[in-house]
């Protein structure tokens, strides 16, 4: 069959989808923050007046902050599964790329948190843009353990780990998204916090350890 | 001839080329979802009024899905060939340019499609990006293989598979843009289902062989 | 010194300095087109008047495609350059970092070029555009030449070689603006003519030799 | 535990930290000219006030080229911390993660100024992003030695070098900003000169040496 011929030769190197996605992390990154409105000159007489245009722009930057450790929380993720995928598992690009598209939506939910930063459903939208990346990597690594894609080298409890991971991680940003039937800013507080705990803790835990 | 000599050595590098074809994915990728307008906060004054503006921009996100698996397509499909050129085929780096150019004019095309989606010029300017680069791609193989510019390891039943695989799809595509005839709704929908058949097809083929 | 040995662990690497240029390549050749506007969908109310709106673009088509071209014969010069430098070859890297500054500056005067075409002051900052990354990349032969950064193996024809393609090439675009005297659009198509000759030349030469 | 064990196998590949890293500085060196605002076709009538439009957006520019410097150095710098860590140095993954969530910072602060160009505020907001990727890139390298990080080759004496190098160019940068109370042209030429100082110092004291 020539097509089962076709998809075997393809996509073969896990080297050019890492190229990709750092390309696509590092686009959308640095977009985050070009996003953010400066005021124009013509608006602004005084140093105290661009001082506070500037901090009036406030919660916005909490916004781009959190996307911003989104980014690398997620960036840092696709990276270890990519470590232990056998060379060839080109099987795994679409879902991959599927997960890139969901990482490309996220300048676009961080502005639309930014703008709205009051309306719960800009909060939920957001969420979703955490949640559906993580449901793609969950995807990617099941579908690898199963097609045995992982190398042979892996330890064992490493498929656990990456799992429990996601689900933990998920479960309590969902928590933190519901919070915003109190207030979106205690939602959002949350999830920084959560979101710095994973930044931070190994490293904690080394020091202490 | 000094000439000679210059060209001679020129362009040696496939990984420089293919780190240039994913920057130049990676950055087309990024930009489609951007471009996206969302409504502004002073036009909006309820959560109703926010949802409702966000799915009138249905048609738009149709549009960058369709231009996202289209990017992922070729992505995959440059990745083949580069994979099977021997190294030094520096003769393809400018059909490859020929290529990359056409790929960075997506954003631009869907743009278009986006704000004219009811217009048939607007498709048939799509569908020329989806042609055009599928065209650079036969060029650049049968090039490849006229010049025996491919790794001599390559399976010679490979070089019928790429060619067929690109006239197929671009058969398919060709057939979808016709249906503009009907609506241009039809026709997106149609070139969808083929792209959605490409992605996922290989995987379903492999978990039933 | 404490600075001179700084300076003397500083920038080994010519692998990130050319993941740096094709990050920035990548970037500008994707832009350039980006840049494009499209006419807005309350001002056109046929297929006709979309289709009379994007050909009244023509002339900014043009400015495109030769930056492309620009670019992409820009991006293989200074490659066919990397490719010769010894691994270390650091002192070099503040000169490429000004080479990429003139190419970051290329969609600038594309877009200048593409909105004043008749303007005689735009051309020749465009021709500048092109004399500048020219002459960084003679600089940085010349400089590599005579601080023995070149790796050993390369040919001694070859110095000349790529010293002379640059002064030929900067020789026939500073004809190229001058005949702005008559006309902008015989001097665009006059250099347009030439980065096509340097583009595909050596392609025709091959196949006739 | 498992969450140690997601840690220790998470983030362990320097080289893809150098590409996101080198994704970034590149979407942001590219993005700094992009900025720049052309005049438009329908307010310009002659040559003499195209090129008039053109000089009066002179202190823009002093802006946008002190940014590619200071994104020239900060490159440059970090590349010779990252070619001194060994291979599996994740633990710094998160530092050069917040290191490089201030480069994209740079676009904005540049825009800031070039808006601003007299106001004190734009420039310490401006020199605050020369401060953090300093602060940042001090805080991994102090860590990096102090945690053993340091591939084993690395000659001691390296360890004070790159301290040095960033307290003692901070300290310049500083005392640069400070001379702000008399006026923002002085302060921006002194940190200019400064960077062409880290930038052509090397090559001139190799070729005095």
């Amino acid at each position: 069959m020539p097509a089962a011929l076709y998809n075997a030769i393809q996509g073969r190197s896990n080297e050019r989808l890492a190229a990709l996605s750092d390309g696509i992390f590092a686009v959308a990154m640095t977009l985050l923050v070009l996003d953010i409105h400066i005021p124009s000159a013509e608006a602004i007489h005084s140093e105290a007046a661009l001082c506070h245009a500037l901090l009036a722009l406030g919660p916005q930057w909490i916004a781009y902050l959190m996307s911003f450790l989104t980014l690398g929380i997620f960036w840092a993720g696709q990276q270890t599964q990519l470590n232990h995928f056998r060379e060839g598992a080109r099987d795994l690009t679409w879902i991959h790329l599927g997960f890139l598209f969901t990482i490309t939506l996220m300048p676009l939910t961080t502005r639309l948190l930014a703008e709205f930063i009051e309306y719960r459903s800009a909060l939920i939208l957001y969420w979703l843009n955490i949640l559906l990346p993580g449901l793609m990597l969950l995807w990617s690594w099941t579908y690898a353990t199963h097609h045995e894609l992982i190398k042979s080298e892996t330890p064992p409890e490493v498929h656990g780990a990456i799992c429990r991971r996601i689900l933990i991680a998920q479960g309590l940003y969902a928590f933190g998204a519901l919070l915003c039937v109190f207030s979106n800013y205690v939602s959002i507080a949350f999830i920084v916090l959560i979101q710095l705990n994973y930044a931070i803790a190994p490293r904690v835990g080394k020091r202490l350890g």
